[in-house]
């Protein structure tokens, strides 16, 4: 039975302690993926993309680079989501063909030189890590649609997960969503008051 | 009928046109304030306000510090997100009590330890404007699943922005949500392919 986005929000929380030996199917992940590709961008430039990791000595080097996190420790599945930093150039090709896609057949000039002043004016890094705020939010909200636990993990050790996941120079590991099933139930929700 | 979480990924786009005159409901602004409410964020430290905005003068003010993108201007309503960056100091109380929270009746100190060593080594302003993507991700869905256009906008004068919501000095914006009855079917949908 699918769930509303409410009783998705609603069910979400950080799961800091997944039940072991508990694989994610192929086709979980693929909605996972999904989810996060279709999520809002600046410029629509959509600066991200995602790492899966599966493989158990995997997970063990991404969890030694997240300061052995229980949450990433104990995940079934992690995703690494990677601010593609490099590609934000505004003579990138990557953002040629992004703007040019935004654009839809009309000049792409004036939100090349909107991005082009924007991207002077701004630290790039931390923005398009920001930015994939809103791919994580989507992933997060897609696990708790599917019943899946979710732990976002943004504290790390930046070039020790650069290096377990094999990135690039120009790419920046922006978060890491442990995944599974959570073996404690939600405890009470924490929010500031409505107010 | 209640729409499930991939309908509204699905239906969710920026609508950069809005229908005149055909105002928010209250109950729809607080389903939609809900939403960014119960967002993840780092620390859980939730490093953000909402404003709504509808009155006319003030959206008119809003509209002009977005560089009157038609979005802006013609949105029925708009929320601000706003980033508490002053806020975020170690010391504040503000962390003090979210950092309390966080620790549901555990010591507090090792948490906070972390979070101030991760308040130095960062730039903290773009980090928290970053963050409030996750609450604006969840107020943009929830408008999707509630039929109602969106399109955030995240280009603006910033101090212009500042001035027109009144923001207190420590107080930035992070993103505004440009809200109302979408004129337009969606368009053709742009993305990266999943490969």
């Amino acid at each position: 039975m699918p769930d509303t986005l409410n009783a998705a929000i609603r069910r979400r929380y950080a799961c800091r302690d997944f039940v072991a030996g508990r694989a994610l199917a192929p086709e979980q992940l693929d909605l996972l993926l999904e989810a996060g590709r279709l999520a809002p961008s600046a410029f629509g430039l959509e600066p991200w993309r995602f790492i899966v990791v599966t493989d158990a000595a995997r997970r063990a080097a991404v969890a030694r680079a997240c300061l052995d996190q229980p949450a990433a420790r104990t995940a079934a599945a992690l995703i690494v989501v990677v601010a593609l930093v490099a590609a934000l150039d505004p003579a990138s090709d990557y953002v040629r063909a992004r703007l040019a896609a935004e654009a839809r057949g009309q000049d792409a000039a004036p939100i090349h030189a909107a991005y082009r002043a924007f991207h002077r004016a701004d630290a790039i890094a931390g923005w398009a890590v920001g930015q994939c705020n809103f791919a994580a939010a989507h992933i997060l909200l897609q696990a708790a649609h599917m019943g899946l636990g979710s732990c976002p993990v943004g504290g790390f050790d930046e070039p020790a997960l650069a290096a377990a996941v094999d990135l690039p120079p120009g790419e920046v590991p922006a978060l890491v969503i442990a995944l599974g099933e959570c073996r404690h139930a939600a405890p009470e929700r924490i929010r500031k008051s409505p107010d």
